[in-house]
């Protein structure tokens, strides 16, 4: 339905308006503006700082704000994994196998249903192309493969970051490393990444202030987007971005009460993950005018159950004593199994081969026995229910099979004996990071839509402000900021390159 | 966040502005209107003719607009069944005790993470008096109360519309009938109910205009909404709604891609269930002037289990061949726990107590066998997990328990032999109806708020145009029609006294 062809008759010109609260500021109120750009992007991390760098390089006069002191956003804080293949340059260095049908075959079997179709294709096509990129502005890799499941600590830049070899994932496409990881010590991939990019930003000349805050979007008569007023140490000023403005603000994860409106199931989750900017203002600045929010209930719930590897010898059991995910898929597809689908809660049962090392605290040992039966009894679960579970997995495992939910051959073993542990892994008490993807709604470029689909002129947003590549199941590591970088870059292109009438 | 005070400097004068697309048509530019009056409803069903008769009660000068030929919405195609209790009077006089805090805890504690709990209080708090103002509409309820499970088909006009008597339910809280059923025939009570609603409407002197569709609103420079622009047999027209614009319009089951973005789950829900008219129009023009919308994702998928209660002494499996639901449960619930927590898929196993007559069609028998193996084996289940799980089943429900779900007893016996019969519940081979519950942010007086909770004056919603008491999972029939019709009177009633300066 294109109700834009309803304001023919209106023509474009006119006074501009007001709409109500935060929604927006006229622009025929706000006199001269205190700063002018072509491209306003709002927030720092991995989107708005890709965004800066293909305005600023397609001719731009670009303009970065931050409502924090430092820069970096979220992305400064994760391992800065970029999510990657179809034969990346690292990947052919490396001798990996891989390509664009298997990655995209791998994306949208595994992301829930209705996946973003157009996105994930575009994203496979262009990622090798995107890894050069990232090297090109100054992103270091490494040159070795790892095979472990989590964050390579010791200068690998490329591992399984992802549910790739997990069931169902490995019967939908050859399973392919892509989870590409900067230079850098223990998980600080992420800074490193930051750091390299806003070198970049300014290096081509962009201006980036910190402690300013966006406020509201300036509007026009006929819907473009003009500009945006922000408060600076308490003041309020007005910045005029002649091109447009990127929202590039992060989630929302640090706004409880959005949260508890929006993605109910994240609530509960023990860690909420993320720059303590992650407020929502960019998303719902977009709201206010006008914008339509997509997918606002999904996010990551991460149940990190590995390191160790060993543990995935053990079962994940539910509260009726059954088990319903391969314990060795990725952390992000347990996480939301349990956060969305499990009520928030689970149980790990660990053996004489598979208990944690006792430093371990990232889930609270609950009950500890000799037999099955007196671990079930601890738990108060269903009455024989542990005891079945475990009957019915062992003469299985005995066999080298796991019908149900076929747990790789590397795990599968049967549980061999006492002490029989159980550990607590409910999103409440277990360490269970949250993160939100649902955001405003884009087309691939970053334009933002409304309700009915046409495109506010002006406004675009990327990373967790828009609905993007991350969906419920969260797949891969390396996912969000992937499509943070290359989304941002294309948002950050579009905006500098809109034809402005 | 109260982004509004920084409006104080602003001030509300000013020419009105245009802000893009359908969003919003601004106030200077309509020029005469070509009709007026105080409240605006947008849609017949029972939201929009609840908010018309308060708002006319309150004194005020109502037009109805429904954009198609026929008046009552999907509320017409319903049942009619309005969720009560606390002790109303059809209660009472059937002597069935219940109270505000059961009915309550009941909807709180079953309505899934955080419920919308001041809509919940207020609506068990008021649902008696809300009885007794359907009654005084012209209502008519029968006087005998129904002990079954499905809709009353012989002039009962109370029954336990939902999952109280079911496990978990029925330990938060002593269950009660709070299903109010208008007198009809066999499922005809929307029709009943909408035409005494229609009935006193018309008596009230409102306007009610057929086949006229809402555009956008008209929105002065200081947000104030002024009115709509429609369409009247292909013409633009302008509304002037002095006091205020009730969006009742319906949800969006019917608009596919705004199912496929907003409430993926749903999608693939053979039988998108309502009335045409559910396009999500009420909610994306709210979406246009800045509203916020919440639980987009959730809805009701209905798998009709029963009738005849007899298939309830069978079990319910997913696809690892394990229950997961106690089957006695409302078939809301089972439904929601399909289509959002199992993939969509689950298989219904009878044995020759339990199962279903021929004619029955909503849903195919897919395999019948002598042995639960025989069974197993034809639905390529993994193998040995029917099995156990029968095995288990049978074991306990031989000792009158259930120690996994808690089926009721009523229902609870060992499956006793062949011809064991499996049943595809899959929603979108089984007759699964469905409709979305996501809707605008409002006040519980249908006051509709934006991103950061700021009020957007004078427009209001109610019914699926909001999102108000029916949550996922759906747990009694007559929550949503009841929320309609509650909380559309404080939406009209609102409008009606807004003070317009």
């Amino acid at each position: 339905m294109k109700r834009r062809q309803l304001l023919a008759g209106l023509g474009a010109a006119g006074a501009a308006g007001l709409v109500g609260g935060a929604r927006a500021q006229p622009g025929a109120r706000v006199g001269a503006w205190d700063m002018t750009t072509d491209v306003l992007v709002v927030g720092s991390g991995s989107a708005g700082a890709s965004a800066a760098i293909e305005a600023s390089r397609a001719g731009a006069a670009v303009l970065v704000i931050e409502s924090l002191p430092r820069f970096g956003g979220s992305s400064a804080m994760s391992a800065g994994v970029v999510y990657a293949g179809g034969g990346t340059a690292l990947q052919q260095a490396l001798g990996v196998t891989d390509s664009v049908a298997a990655m995209a075959a791998f994306i949208t079997g595994m992301s829930g249903p209705q996946p973003p179709l157009e996105k994930i294709q575009l994203y496979c096509e262009e990622s090798a192309a995107h890894f050069d990129w990232l090297v090109a502005q100054g992103v270091r890799y490494g040159d070795r493969l790892y095979t472990g499941m989590t964050v390579p600590m010791d200068g690998e830049s490329l591992y399984f970051s992802g549910a790739e070899r997990a069931w169902p994932a490995r019967e939908l496409a050859p399973p392919a490393p892509r989870g590409h990881v900067p230079l850098a010590a223990n998980m600080t991939g992420g800074r490193a990444l930051m750091e390299a990019l806003l070198a970049r930003v300014r290096e081509l000349g962009v201006s980036l202030l910190s402690g300013v805050a966006a406020q509201r979007l300036v509007v026009a008569s006929d819907g473009r987007v003009l500009g945006m007023e922000v408060s600076m140490g308490g003041e309020r000023k007005t910045v005029r971005a002649r091109r447009g403005v990127v929202l590039a603000s992060g989630g929302f994860i640090h706004n409880r009460e959005m949260v508890s409106l929006y993605a109910p199931h994240l609530y509960q989750c023990s860690v909420p993950w993320g720059n303590i900017g992650d407020q929502g203002v960019g998303i719902n600045i977009g709201i206010g005018a006008g914008a339509a929010a997509l997918r606002m209930h999904q996010g990551f719930a991460i149940v990190p159950l590995y390191p160790p590897e060993s543990v995935l010898s053990g079962i994940v059991v539910n509260a009726a004593g059954q088990r319903f995910v391969p314990e060795d898929t990725y952390y992000g597809v347990l996480g939301d199994a349990i956060a969305y689908h499990q009520q928030g809660r689970a149980w790990l049962i660990t053996d004489s081969g598979s208990h944690l090392p006792p430093q371990q605290d990232n889930f609270p040992q609950v009950a500890q026995a000799n037999t099955v039966g007196d671990l079930a009894e601890q738990l108060q679960f269903p009455r024989g229910a542990l005891q079945q579970t475990v009957a019915y997995y062992n003469r299985n495992a005995g066999n080298g099979e796991d019908p149900q939910f076929h747990k790789s051959a590397a795990f599968l073993r049967p549980l061999q004996g006492p002490p029989y542990r159980a550990w607590d892994l409910s999103v409440e008490r277990a360490f269970v990071p949250a993160h939100t993807f649902g955001g405003l709604h884009t087309t691939v470029d970053g334009q933002v839509l409304d309700g009915f689909g046409d495109a506010i002129p002006g406004l675009y947003a990327a990373g967790r402000t828009a609905s993007g590549l991350p969906a419920a199941p969260y797949i891969a590591s390396g996912l969000s900021v992937g499509d943070c970088t290359f989304f941002g870059r294309r948002a950050g292109l579009a905006a500098a390159n809109r034809s402005v009438t």
